[in-house]
């Protein structure tokens, strides 16, 4: 499987539009933005081969947890995808996200591999799995359930319009969620709410933007933020990167406010 | 396919419980079900079968409408899905509610099929699709994009806990959406806030129960509706038929009206 960022579909752009900031500052890569986006999920479609119709994927909805990155299920014999199992490991799963009112802005991570029932039902498996999903105690030492796992081997990421691409396994399995992923909307809210008047000076101070005047937060990773600068042209796109990774809101904080003493000073 | 009802995964109720109401009076058919969870939803997974990895059922997310049944897409000739069904049409879709909040007590349907490019683009398939969604309308005509159409074969219908079946394709097409899916919350709102002090008078008079004195409504079809009624062994379901079929709210609460004054008559 080869990687390959295909951003065919990205929204219009004037041509003249430089980025107001250098794309190679640090950034989360492709597999960490799919890890972080799968992190948070603990609902998804299992897609199995089916034998009635011959062949055919058979997509159903399953509860999952993630153990180091592998999907892990609990599942009854009864139900059709553990059947197709049985006979065929061959399998995917679909994550997506639900928040964006634009249903193909979401983020959504397709992972492929071969899922078999896990020989262990008292590993590292169940305990993912119930620290997830801990009503399925109730149902987890029935007779006819049990453990089944993906060995993640391709990985397809669409991360909205323009963002897709084919990570490789290696990556997927090295890379790590985002520290700051939960605490992200919080974070965001309180710099739009309380702090927005400090944001132009960050736009204008560390990325190619000047005369900003007024900007939102709009996203925050252990590498930096992004914000939505209002410009003469309309809404621009400005990263900026923290001076060290952060992975707490702590670290955030202090990291804000440092840059912003500089930039003032 | 052969039918079959195999409600294994019932929540436990006591053995000696026999239902509140005769199970035999008129009720949504689970092909009716199927479709009317079908076409309140907007967005599903698309399973595909890939080449790389090879005969991997590969899952993605998708925007759909229906047409009589089948669904129909707008997708690209550069996603992996398409270049996936113009090698092999082999196709299956799930859509999913997610109202509940235990993720498996929500309906979800899986319809599988052959998924082929619509001949005509400017046809039923279109009107339906921009129907759906009218923003599609800013890319419907990008050269890359084409409608394609899942022609249903097979029906796996799971309605949450032990309510299941395989549903043959003829009672997929044939069957029609409830009339009143859209209005049935603001119907049991209704009910429930201004009109609670009846419901245990409809148990009483229209299904096995006695004695019954506090019950809410938890649904309303074209067939009738469905009570949660509070018993000493705790809350047992009622449902009780409208003496004819009905389509709209007005028709619901001339029902309801009418059987009010009946059961106090």
């Amino acid at each position: 499987m080869s990687s390959s960022d295909d951003s065919v579909h990205a929204r219009p752009v004037p041509a003249s539009a430089e980025p107001l900031y250098d794309p190679d500052i640090p950034t989360p890569s492709h597999a960490e933005r799919a890890r972080t986006l799968a992190a948070r999920l603990t609902t998804g479609t299992l897609a199995t081969l089916s034998t009635d119709p011959e062949g055919y994927p058979h997509g159903s909805f399953v509860t999952m947890a993630f153990d180091a990155g592998d999907p892990v299920f609990l599942v009854s014999t009864m139900a059709e995808h553990t059947r197709n199992l049985q006979r065929d490991e061959r399998a995917s799963l679909l994550v997506a996200e639900r928040e964006q009112e634009d249903p193909l802005a979401n983020g959504r991570v397709t992972l492929l591999g071969p899922c078999s029932r896990v020989a262990e039902d008292r590993g590292a498996e169940r305990e993912a799995f119930l620290a997830t999903h801990p009503n399925a105690a109730y149902y987890v030492d029935f007779g006819d359930f049990a453990f089944w796992k993906l060995r993640v081997m391709s990985v397809r990421y669409i991360g909205g319009y323009g963002r897709m691409s084919w990570v490789e396994a290696a990556d997927w399995h090295a890379a790590e969620p985002d520290p700051l992923a939960s605490a992200a909307a919080g974070i965001i809210a309180h710099m739009n709410d309380d702090h927005a008047d400090t944001l132009p000076l960050y736009c204008n101070t560390y990325s190619r933007a000047s005369g900003i005047a007024e900007a939102s937060m709009t996203g925050v990773d252990r590498y930096g933020f992004e914000m939505s600068a209002i410009t003469p042209d309309g809404p621009r796109p400005v990263r900026v990167a923290f001076p060290v990774q952060v992975s707490t809101p702590r670290e955030v904080r202090t990291a804000l406010v440092e840059m912003l003493k500089a930039a003032r000073g």
